[in-house]
């Protein structure tokens, strides 16, 4: 193979006196730790540190000294094993998504995400073209993360192949700082030449401007030390710079995009969106809903065993104007299913845990083992309906979030999970009827609120939003079903049709 | 079998007219949105409702009953299935425990904890000890739950055998609401006698005062959804009430206490407990200590790997004065092991997911599974150190806090996990030499912060307190090491040397 030249500089073997590191070390380990202060203080973003390399070249040191250095209380050491079953039946990133640290906090990664892609690759599991799409995946995942403000440092450690077996030879009867291999959930080859190949190319794939890779000579202690924190020093320091403008910005956005509103309160509707097109013509009296809905359950019922025996994975997201019927919806549907199989996940203003984490990172959360049912009521559509209405979001933030979305998504199709979207669409006249039904009714009353009366003055404003929700974030795999509403059992029982429809082909698709 | 009593007056099949139900029907929906609004708002206890029962009793319809009319945002149904690897590899009520209502919530659980427990023994799969045993630590459980504030609301739908009979056969074709029996995970026996008659056993063990079971007659529709609903309204009227005098009462306690405080500012340290009899003349010089340190860190390193190999759990708690060296001896010990194969949990204040939980909560959280290490920086030892040298919580909460550790410890011990509890002990002077040291270095100024000064000044009341921790909480299975720490090596290798020996033995025992 041939010898790559991205390792090229690190194969030097390049030292450092004692003395030479003694003086740097303490302001180092100062700034480091003040810099985590800050961060822990600022507490608007997460630092995630990925450290990988040759075995031998100093990944377990620099762990340790890290952990040894830094306050233990805002770091945690997160180093991935064998999948368990609960994550097995789950979205590949999904365990890598629940262990991200919150804002204000280092998470540091042995190997990251990037073990289980080389590893299997190496050991001939996937074809160059898994491996391909398995790097494109990590890239897309991390750059969620940096667009979201996460700070990404990835350090990977070398040794030239002379170095590494020199290392081998020296260590390999150590019994606390050896090889370790057996130790390795991700063993790497025997072969150097066609891991560093693999590696390599890793490597290339994921070196992006929002998370670069840095390379390091790990043959000497001192060395390799003064290089890694000082590679972390700089990248902390710049990036709490840039997260200072970049939040400063956004606040600007959102004031300005406040006050154009105020300027203009009521957008004219586009009559060219799909809400436009949505025909309200057709209902369903009471006999023939009744009749319906019965034979509608008992087929979802019988699905459900089938997708549960399937391993199959549902999600259902419920989206819809306020008072459209969400809740009810929901309810008819799970009647008939049983309770072990499905959930019900009502979203609403986030706990401080979920604010400290990606928007995304609490919908990751709720997802189902293999064979389950989760009804979301809302979704993580709220980032660009109600976050974009209230501007609770700066605009690049939700406008960035069409492609997030839709590649959230994409992990969930990539898992073979059906993925079901409703919008209950009904008309300002009916919502105002309904509002006012529910004020009537004793026990509907905690279901009508101020905001509720305050939303319906935005309704061309949400009408606009969700117009471009629906052209933007409806693709083939998961495409949304808008509901004509106004007629409560016509919109139950086509939401029946089309999530029995939609089972029975994916479960054909399961068989073949 | 003999026919039990207890379910007598559920057999009698009562029923309720359409009518008379009406009559109460909006009135008790109102009453329960209202108290569910109430208990949102006060948010300081979570509301467990179990609901199990004959099959065909109704169980299912109570549950979409309840669902259907309270506020869906603040109530989740659960259902346990059979255990995954995750679950099975961590003690029994670690699912239980993960699934719990926050304060201002509501969970309603089919079977809850009573379905494994029931159907096991049902089943032949546990012995009437084994049976008894896994009762007498469900009424614990909710003991601890109920004694923080929970309301736990019990109900038995019933059918007499009869009933049960015509029930089978009425509902057995309907594909929707028939008895489903493939839907259960925790399938009854078709011996409806010995069934009701382990269930029984069952209900009466854990029939307490504070968790009561209320046994509901399900023949008829109408009588069994008034009952359900006229209970769970009445309970948690009732609960709200004696809450908010209990909240008022723990107020009133604190600030008594903060009073006596104030009066007796520094109570005299008993020269009984075991603090006072702490040796502090053994120390270790450097060379001794560079020798031990290696053989040790190769021994631990070959243990940490046996224990994986075996399934063996250790969770590893450190306590001790501030400067004592907690973080120190933590880093020292996991030096040596595989980062894939420990974690170290460092309590501080809570985050609000975990304050609207029981205080064991977030411990139950961070279980790792078997064969992994966890370290404990602080513990939930916190609850009668900090919680009550501060006066964070009222003398009979902390004061309860001992058996409630000691029963969430014997719950670890029951399923094989190998505990060991350090405290890390160091003398006054030696404190302040540590504090003023820490002042002077640059990259240690963090660590020492106003509150640490503010701490040393109530020394004796926390001796006070750690000495009771000490007596009230060393059990045989999770007996407290005092480690005299003035000496850094000595206390390090101290440590060293328990944890060797413990897992020696643990793992001796594996084997036998």
């Amino acid at each position: 193979m041939a010898k790559t030249s991205l390792f090229k500089r690190a194969e030097a073997g390049q030292t450092l006196s004692d003395g030479a590191f003694r003086a740097v070390r303490d302001q180092l380990r100062f700034e480091l730790v003040d810099l985590q202060q800050r961060c822990r203080l600022n507490g608007a973003y997460p630092v995630i540190i990925v450290l990988s390399g040759v075995q031998g070249a100093g990944v377990v040191d620099s762990t340790n000294l890290l952990n040894t250095w830094m306050d233990p209380r805002w770091i945690r050491t997160h180093a991935f094993d064998t999948p368990s079953d609960e994550e097995r039946e789950r979205p590949l990133f999904w365990r890598a998504w629940r262990s991200l640290p919150a804002a204000g906090t280092i998470g540091l990664y042995l190997d990251g995400w990037y073990g289980e892609a080389v590893t299997a690759h190496a050991r001939g599991r996937t074809s160059p073209a898994v491996f391909a799409d398995h790097l494109a995946r990590i890239k897309i995942f991390e750059r969620a993360l940096t667009d979201d403000g996460a700070l990404i440092v990835k350090i990977w450690l070398h040794l030239s192949q002379k170095g590494h077996r020199q290392c081998a030879d020296a260590h390999h009867d150590d019994p606390v700082f050896g090889f370790r291999a057996s130790d390795d959930s991700w063993p790497q080859p025997a072969s150097y030449p066609k891991f560093t190949a693999i590696a390599a190319k890793g490597i290339k794939a994921t070196d992006t401007t929002e998370a670069p890779w840095s390379i390091v000579d790990g043959t000497d202690d001192n060395h390799r030390r003064a290089q890694v924190l000082t590679i972390l020093r700089d990248a902390m320091a710049a990036h709490e710079k840039a997260w200072l403008a970049k939040s400063k910005a956004a606040k600007k956005s959102i004031k300005r995009a406040i006050k154009a509103d105020n300027k203009n309160p009521l957008p004219k509707k586009k009559k060219i969106g799909a809400l436009a097109k949505v025909d309200f013509s057709k209902t369903l009296g009471d006999d023939a809903y009744a009749k319906a809905f019965h034979t509608r359950q008992a087929r979802i019922y019988d699905l459900q065993k089938k997708a549960r025996a399937a391993g199959l994975s549902t999600i259902i997201a419920f989206e819809g104007w306020d008072a459209a019927g969400k809740g009810g919806a929901i309810r008819r549907l799970t009647y008939a299913l049983s309770a072990r199989n499905y959930k019900v996940v009502p979203i609403s203003a986030p706990s401080d845990e979920e604010r400290a984490h990606h928007y995304l990172w609490r919908f990751w959360r709720h997802l189902s083992r293999d064979g389950h049912i989760t009804l979301f009521d809302r979704s993580w559509y709220g980032r660009v309906l109600v976050e974009r209405v209230e501007h609770l979001t700066a605009e690049n933030a939700w406008t960035r979030a069409y492609d997030e979305i839709n590649a959230f998504e994409a992990e969930l199709a990539a898992h073979g999970t059906l993925l079901l979207k409703f919008w209950l669409h009904i008309d300002n006249d009916e919502q105002l009827r309904r509002f006012k039904e529910r004020e009537k009714t004793a026990y509907k009353r905690w279901k009508i609120t101020d905001d509720d009366w305050r939303n319906r003055e935005k309704w061309n404003r949400s009408w606009v939003a969700v117009d471009e929700m629906l052209a933007r974030t409806s693709t083939p795999t998961a495409p949304w079903h808008v509901i004509p509403a106004n007629d409560k059992s016509f919109a139950r029982i086509k939401i029946f049709d089309i999530a029995i429809k939609a089972l029975e082909t994916a479960l054909k698709g399961r068989k073949a």
